[in-house]
């Protein structure tokens, strides 16, 4: 495992093969799924569609048309590539309603999610609760998710009604998620454990993901076992994908990430290498302790880099970087694992790999 | 038309026959339907099912047990109602879990409409963002509409899939309506026309009445112009139901509507009587709308009982009153008449004439 992600560091990521090949899967995913999600987007009451529209980033806040960016739609990718891997083109033409339900479902939790945590950048733009209000938001939540499960529920392919159960499912598991999470983030930094930390992720992040390559070897026909481990696939690349975000949160380069250096520490927020850290029982973990226990920006702005700079020191000398590291290569490792016991053939895996190596392997 | 509504009012609550048969439908819907509602919401993971439990009224805050007051559960008795007129007591078994679909979707809107209107009391309870804050409560609200549209999507029967479209397409719908609502609210009292407080009525109301009366066709097999008339049936008494609550809202007895009488007056609601006021073109509605444009309480403690008084003069004066009465009755004419066109025989539709009459007559 070390040795695989040796070598994926040598690869530079413009000249990737893998790369390469994911970029081809998401933008022939856009290209698929963007009529399904517009046609469904559109038959929408006005009032619905308005703030949808934007939220897609289909349309300005004043009803203008805009380009559009509409996220990297890997949920959507992963269902098609998995119902390719499984049962060829024509079950990842069937899946193509099926993958706008995934990518709807995604954005009802980013409308939600941007409410609650009151974030106010999404893609680059305000976000919707910042442009149309809480109440518009939270209602155009509510109805992408409607919109979902009904794309499913007149889908008349017999993969529809156990795709649509385990997506409903996956709500809930997401919801349970977002909880823990919010929840986690009011509690001091000594009293989240490791694994509480973990099982949030895997909720939060890791469901959605499974759920998209279970849905696609639904699809594909695929007999029970093999859609329990395109789920779990997609769970422990859910995971090794929120593994490395956190790392890059803490030390990715501003200029790449788009967010200020060290802006998850500075929110103190309660990341997967914090709480490895936290939890490392070493003297730096309660140096740390000491750090979050400060609200940040106490002593000015002239000492904010400084103590930023202290606070990621202390993470990564209690171990909590190393550790991310070692857990995201073994969620990889997990993860192929998973995969193969479904698609014995490499060159059949390979949409899949190529998708795994894109999400888990950014700008560390 | 007049009639009817002069019978239906020597009849007093009590003795009428009618209330009684829907009190016999109401308390054996919740005896089938609270075991699969029950199943439903403890099957969720432990945080949501906390604030479920404690919605439906089955938990205090604390987490023990309580009493339960889960409300009337007209939806799912509309649901079963339908499915066995149209299809004998072999549907309405079959649609016990339709019927617990359509009420979490009810309380997954509840969950969400009061923390959007901030509305602290609900069945004479504390409401779920009071306890537990608004991000849990969104997230629950959203946990019920996803355990609502997977009941769906796990019934084998042939109407799940039919069924869970409709009540996907009516979430749509009922977030179209609270948008509406939450906006006429923000404007003035003159920029509303009698239209669009219908339509948004309509959608709010009727749409989930029509939607429960639907469902119970389709659990019943009944052909597709006998589920339009059910839908058409329940839109309307969903019309008449909110007609008659806007006008207890004004005149009721507060002894009996648990609300302090003018409160709707006094939050400058534009409920439909106001808004048939304010368009009246009479004097009286030019008097409303200047007692509309002030903020309740100006004047002090003292004269506020005169004020209310004062503006439910101004709304009866204007026609509102007789205006909703007989709207109320017309509507009722005309769920009477798509009713008889998809059951032609009285004595199979009498428990929905039953609920008909239970819903649009209560304490007038």
């Amino acid at each position: 495992m070390a040795e695989f992600l040796t070598e994926a560091k040598h690869r530079t990521g413009a000249q990737s093969p893998d790369r390469h090949e994911a970029a081809v899967i998401l933008e022939r995913t856009r290209a698929s799924v963007d009529p399904e999600l517009r046609l469904a987007i559109d038959a929408l009451p006005g009032s619905m569609r308005r703030i949808a529209l934007y939220h897609f980033g289909w349309e300005h806040a004043d009803g203008t048309p805009a380009a559009g960016n509409p996220g990297k739609a890997i949920r959507p990718a992963l269902v098609l590539t998995a119902a390719a891997a499984l049962g060829g083109p024509a079950a990842r033409e069937a899946a193509l309603r099926a993958a706008a339900a995934v990518e709807l479902v995604h954005n009802f939790t980013l409308l939600h999610d941007d409410v609650m945590d009151r974030d106010t950048t999404r893609r680059h733009r305000p976000t919707a609760w910042t442009v149309f209000g809480d109440t518009d938001a939270i209602l155009a939540g509510d109805a992408l998710q409607a919109l979902a499960l009904g794309l499913l529920a007149e889908d008349p392919h017999p993969a529809a009604a156990p795709a649509s159960a385990r997506l409903a499912a996956c709500v809930v598991e997401l919801c349970a998620g977002q909880h823990a999470d919010t929840a986690m983030e009011r509690r001091g930094p000594g009293d989240v454990t490791l694994d509480e930390v973990l099982t949030m992720a895997e909720a939060k992040t890791g469901a959605l993901i499974g759920c998209a390559c279970a849905v696609g070897a639904l699809y594909a026909g695929a007999p029970g076992e093999d859609v329990a481990a395109l789920d779990a696939f997609g769970r422990e690349a859910g995971l090794a994908f929120q593994l490395i975000d956190d790392v890059i949160g803490i030390w990715g380069d501003p200029r790449r990430t788009g967010k200020p250096a060290g802006s998850d520490l500075a929110a103190r927020k309660k990341s997967l290498p914090v709480v490895a850290a936290l939890t490392s029982g070493t003297p730096a973990a309660s140096e740390l302790a000491e750090l979050y226990a400060m609200p940040y920006g106490k002593e000015g702005e002239a000492q904010d880099g400084e103590e930023i700079a202290r606070t990621a020191l202390a993470v990564e000398r209690a171990g909590g970087r190393d550790w991310a590291q070692v857990q995201a290569a073994d969620r990889m490792a997990r993860a192929m694992h998973e995969l193969s016991r479904a698609v014995a053939d490499p060159a059949e895996a390979g949409g899949l790999l190529a998708l795994l190596e894109y999400v888990t392997r950014r700008s560390t």
